[in-house]
This record gives C-alpha cells, structure tokens and sequence, in this order.
C-alpha cells in the first residue's frame, strides 16, 4: 500500500487545483487570520471580506426568512429540482430583472445557481475552448482567475483607470482583444473599486464588445448596491447591442451569502447565444453540476415580493455612512490615497505609498504587520491584481469601522518615516 | 455579430459537455415524461427515480424541518462558510458515522458536499490524470460515468453478478485493474439492484483492493435504507485494510433530496491519503467550487440528534412493503424476472424476456410505449448500463405502487407474443 500510494499523486488534476500562483481572496484572509496575535486585548477589526451578515444592522429582512421558513414548513420543496431551477423562482426573477429594460426577460432566460460564484463557475467552462481568451479587469475578483486557470482559458487583463473613476480602459480593451477573445468581464457596481459606470460608458463598453464581436459578462453581484451621485444601469439594458450574461444572487442586496442561491441570466434580444450554441453549453453543464437547494429556490417568489422599500434602503444607507466614514478617515492618513470616494458595493481601494513608510516592504507585508499589531484585518491588494494597493470593506457596523480605521492611523504613524 | 457568433462554437468544453453518448437518469425521464399521452386520463404513476419526497407518507421528520427552521430564524447563519463545511456540523456527522467503527473519524476526515453528487464530482475530479482508471459498477449510477467522462478519467466496468444476489464480481475486478487503475466504486446499498453486501463480501472487497492497492469509494447515499436478512455495513469499517473514501448524504434517508446537504469522509486510519495529497486535492477543489447553504449545514447537529428512530423505522417499513408489493407483482408477469428480492436502498433490477414480447425492440422501446400507453414512468435499464433490464422504484405510496405494477402487468400482456 505504501508503495502504491504513489499513483495518487495526481501530477493532472491536482497541478490545476493547486499550482496556479493565485493568491484568492479566502485564502489571502486565512493568511492574516493566522497572524493575528492572539495576546493582543485588542478585537478583531475584519475589514477584509464583503459578509456583513452577523452584524446585527445587516441582518437580511424578516420577509426573506419568512419566505424561507414557509418554503420548508409546506414540505413541497424537499424533492429534486430540475437542473435549471424550478420555473417559480426563474419566473420571479425574469420579472424582477425586467423592469426598466426595453425589452422582457423570459423564465427561461433564468438560470438559478449556487450564488454567483457558481455563475463564474459555469461561464469561464462554456466558453472555454483551445485557444480562447477573456478579458478580465483589474482589479478584478480573483474567482475568475481561478476558474480560468483550472478551464485553461487563457485570461487578458484590462485595466479599471483610477483616475477616471475606475471606468474601463476601453483602448486596451480594443488592443488586448483578437479573433480568440470571446467574452469580457465587468464587474458593477465595482469589486473591488465601489465604483458605478454610468449609462454612458455601459453604453460604450457596450458598442466596443459589438465592434469586437465579443459577449459581455456582467458581475452584478452587487446590483442596487449604489449610494453616490452615479445611478446603477444594469447591463442588460444594453441587450440588443451585444449578448448579455448577468450574473446575479441574493448574497449582497439581502445581505444572506450563506444562502447560496444565484441567477445567471442570458439577455439576448437577437438569439445569438441560442444560434451559437452557448445556451445548448449552459444547460449541458447545468446538467452535470450541483442545484441550489429546493426549498431556497422556492422562495425565491415571495422573497422578491415581499421585501420592503424600507429594508433596501436602511441598507443603503448603512453602505453610505460607512463609505464617508472611510473615505474621510482615510484621508487623514498621509500614506494612503483613496483616488475616488466609493459609491457602490461594499468596497474600496486605496493606494499605499510604501515611500513614506519605514519598515513596509509592500502590500501584504502591510496587512501581515497590521493583522499582527492592530488585529485589523484588511485584503492586500496583491489578492485582487494591484500590488501596493489594499481592498477595505466597509460593510461593517460603523462603530466597528471608526475603531479598525483609528488603528490603521495608528499604526501608519507608528511605522511612518521619520522627517 | 453574426459572423462573429461562430467563434461560441466551443469545439473544447462543448463536446466534453455534449458529446459523450452518456444517457443520463435525468435525460431519460425527461424523455419518457414527453412521451406521456395527454389525453390519457390516468393519473402519472412514476416508478423512474428515488424521490419519494413530495408523497404524504414519506414526509421528512418534524425534527429535521424544526432544525432549519431555527438555523434560519437565529439570524446566525447568513454568513459565508468555510469551504469545507461549518465544524459543528463536521463534527456531529464524525461522530454520527464512528458508530460501531473500530476507530474514530474527527471532524477533519469529513467534508461537507452538496449532496453526495458534489462528491462524485469530487473524487472523480481529484482521482484523474492522464492515464488514471477507475472501476465502475455495472449496472450502476451514471453520473459516475458522466464526470469520468468530463474528466477524462478512464472508466473500466466490472459487473454485478445477478446471479449472486449483485455480489461484486472480484475476479473482474482483479482482471481489469492495472497499475494505472486509482480505485474502485461500490454502491451500497445498491442503486439500482437494491442489494446489500455482507459483511464477508465487503471484507473481501477491502482485501481485493488493498491487493490491486487502490482506494475504495464508498457510494452510501442509501446508508441504512437496509430492510431485508442482510444487515447494512459501512465500507469505512474496513478503513484499516484500504483508504476509503464515503459519499452519503441527507437526501435519502431522511427523504430530502432538494436539501443537497451530503458528506464526503475518509477513513484511513493509516493516513495514506494525506501522505499521498489526495487530502490536498479535495480541499483545492473544495477551494474553488460550490458549498451548501451555511444554514442548512448548521442545521445538522440537531437533526441528527433530534430524528427519532421511530422516523427511520417507518421509512424501512415502507421500503419493506413496497420492496414485497413489486416483487410479487412482478413474479405475476411472464415476460418480467427479478433475480433477487430487494433487501435496501428504492430500487430493484428487473430483466425484460424479449422474446415473449411481440413488437418492443428492447429496454427504451418498452419504458417509451409503456409511458404513451400507460402513463407509467420506468427507468430503462440502459441508463444505468444493463440494456434489456428494467430499473423500477417501489419508494412511492404503496396503492400507487399497485396501480402502476398493475398497468404494467396489462401492458405486458397487450403486447404479448400470442401462443
């Protein structure tokens, strides 16, 4: 036996799981986690991660639990569902994502997925194929690296420009793309950058994707998540200009990521998914792959009906305060630059200037040092693609906020340079 | 766009997705439901797969419904698990699982999977690599073969022998194993045979495997659904003789498919899973791929603790009485023969005697015009890889049993070969 084990050393399979150098968000967070000094009287600051669920002001409303505990109750929904969801739930959100849009979303343009992440899951291995490339952004959400790199999909970054408000460098866009390129990625609102693109430049990334012959796949995991001056447009407004594949959950707007259920969504006015064979490759895969829990789809209805104006936007208003309450305090810290004031999703991104600073050799040695000193914990910017940047949430109760940001002040000072 | 459409053409993914000749236990129902006769006026009697969840007498326990339904109203699990599964419930299904074991399992040998499909997913993507193979039962559950497929992992088949209760035949096992063979699957109690191995052929088994030195994936989806002389057996007793690797679940025992809350555990006292990083593999995919809802994970200590034997009793007996129904009312049928009297999980196997029929051409022929003409729903044995056999499901409420096995039976004779 002890022999044999050798032929499960799996040089296949398990080269893709472990060996691409990608650094995700979980695991950038357990690093830190790890390095929290244990001692310290100090709480933990977690600044790193967009779950808000436990703080008691993010608690999700009561009508989705209601939705939830009556789907289990009426003991209807502890059967299979079939692979693309159950036509109740795929009805409901055809509608919800129907508003506003020219034209109208059909149930069967719904797919349900186990949170968005399942969405990527399922996108980067349909529309891989030898020789393919995607477009991704950066900083991005370093999901999609992983699933390309395991789909060997060969991935192309464009950057997010910070000073024009993390708006698609549509130019490199233009040049990165070939005759093998056939999706990009946009992320809106913005991980990590709490930026929203306005109508206009939707329009332009739009007109840019027909002129390159590309699909578009919208992020919206974050959708309604805005807060500033910008209003948030989805994608699929832009539907009859190019292919649409918005991917969707109730993680963030219900504050319930645990819950695992999410949308991939076609919006296609003109069939081409269909005539090209993307459709035929989602229901394939969905075919083999894991559902979202029965009796969640279930409630998908009553979640989408019953949820109150009010809940929406007390927690608009929390993301609001907190992104002020960031923006403001980190403006009081020399060696950090914050190149524009978040108005949507749960984040931000914020330059480090390593030059001011002693005895900080770069972006994860900041958030080591910081997790060690300050038990604050804070997403390097290496995790999300942008070295000697750093991703802070804030999505945490405000209180909780001042205090992890008071001691990021802290201990900027404590480590700054001497004049 | 058009033009450019053609690029989605996803030569790569698509064929892997689309092309393998697999039917599916899901395809073939979808199948057989479209050739159902609307104007029948006979009800639909589906004896196609083990979901018996939505009939009155098999609803779920009130204890594993209260489980959720608390896990849901306390607000504290809205939250993001880690991607092995919450340790609470790691640790209730370890302790659940020691019993009657020779050695404990800790927390750390269990991985929480969606369903124990998620766990076919699993161990066939981090058992493959380029010249792996795996040994499959034959009849068995295809989704094995649809992921071997997808993962380019080798399938060898070896057969159950119908003619020794659907004993493993070992002596295939040992012929077709070769150095690059991985493991060897065993489903138990079996779908679709509906048999249970001993305790000496399960030793024997182990013994087999530790021989060819490779693994034993245990398939325990239908743990304890055990109502014949046979008493059920774990494979992990014998975790000591070869590594062995359990996928079970919630769905069939506790009659929740729709929940997908399964368990992936190794049992290897001896660690050569760790030593050889089949360990590390599992969690890097874990790492990247879909988990179950965090508040159904947490809903497991308490429906374990609280599920009263009286629940399972009531299930067994009506899996007894159900398994006695079909096979008497198949013994009335000529041109039908079951090699041996269920004794566990929904199933029996059924041989089809062609050569008393008039006009059906073989298994599909048989499932599609009993459907048209009866409105019943039975699996053809080429799904599960035994064409000219039957899979039929007594897992449903007993009077609808009888009506189903009776319009069987009428079928049978319409279409028999006149003397």
């Amino acid at each position: 036996m002890e022999v044999e084990a050798k032929k499960w050393g799996f040089q296949g399979k398990r080269d893709q799981l472990n060996a691409p150098p990608i650094i995700t968000v979980r695991g950038a967070l357990k690093l830190l986690m790890a390095n929290i000094n244990k001692d310290n009287s100090f709480s933990v600051v977690p600044l790193g991660r967009g779950d808000p669920s436990n703080f008691p002001s993010f608690r999700t409303t009561p009508a989705a639990e209601d939705a939830i505990v009556d789907a289990v109750r009426s003991g209807k929904h502890n059967c299979y569902a079939p692979t693309v969801g159950i036509l109740p739930a795929r009805r409901a959100i055809a509608d919800h994502l129907s508003r506003d849009l020219p034209y109208k979303l059909l149930p069967d343009d719904v797919y349900l997925t186990i949170g968005s992440k399942q969405g990527i899951e399922i996108v980067t291995t349909v529309l891989s194929r030898p020789g393919a490339n995607i477009l991704l952004p950066r900083p991005g959400f370093p999901y999609y690296e992983v699933w390309c790199a395991y789909n060997h999909l060969e991935m192309r970054h464009y950057d997010l420009l910070p000073e024009k408000g993390w708006e698609v460098d549509l130019d490199a866009v233009e040049t990165l793309a070939n005759e093998n390129t056939v999706a990009m990625v946009i992320i809106n609102p913005g991980n990590p950058c709490g930026n929203v693109f306005s109508y206009e430049h939707l329009n332009k990334v739009a007109e840019t994707a027909r002129k390159l012959g590309i699909l578009v796949i919208a992020d919206e995991a974050y959708d309604n998540l805005a807060f500033g001056s910008t209003r948030y447009v989805p994608m699929r407004v832009f539907g009859s200009t190019v292919p649409v594949l918005t991917l969707g959950s109730l993680s963030k707007r219900w504050i319930v990521p645990g819950w695992r259920l999410g949308w991939l969504v076609t919006s296609d006015p003109n069939g081409i998914l269909q005539k090209s064979g993307v459709i035929d490759s989602i229901v394939g895969y969905l075919n083999i792959s894991s559902d979202p829990a029965t009796f969640i789809q279930a409630a998908i209805p009553l979640i989408l009906e019953n949820t109150k104006e009010e809940f929406f936007s007390k927690i608009i208003c929390l993301l609001r305060e907190g992104a002020d309450i960031c923006y403001n305090r980190i403006e009081e810290i020399p060696c950090l630059t914050c190149p524009k004031k978040p108005e949507g999703s749960m984040f931000v991104m914020v330059k480090l200037n390593l030059s001011m600073l002693e005895d900080i050799n770069d972006d994860m040695d900041f958030c080591l040092k910081l997790a060690k000193e300050e038990s604050v914990i804070i997403l390097p910017g290496i995790a999300v693609g942008m070295k000697d940047w750093l991703r802070i949430t804030f999505a945490v109760e405000s209180c909780l906020l001042q205090q992890g940001l008071a001691r990021v002040k802290a201990f900027c000072c404590r480590h700054a340079k001497k004049q």
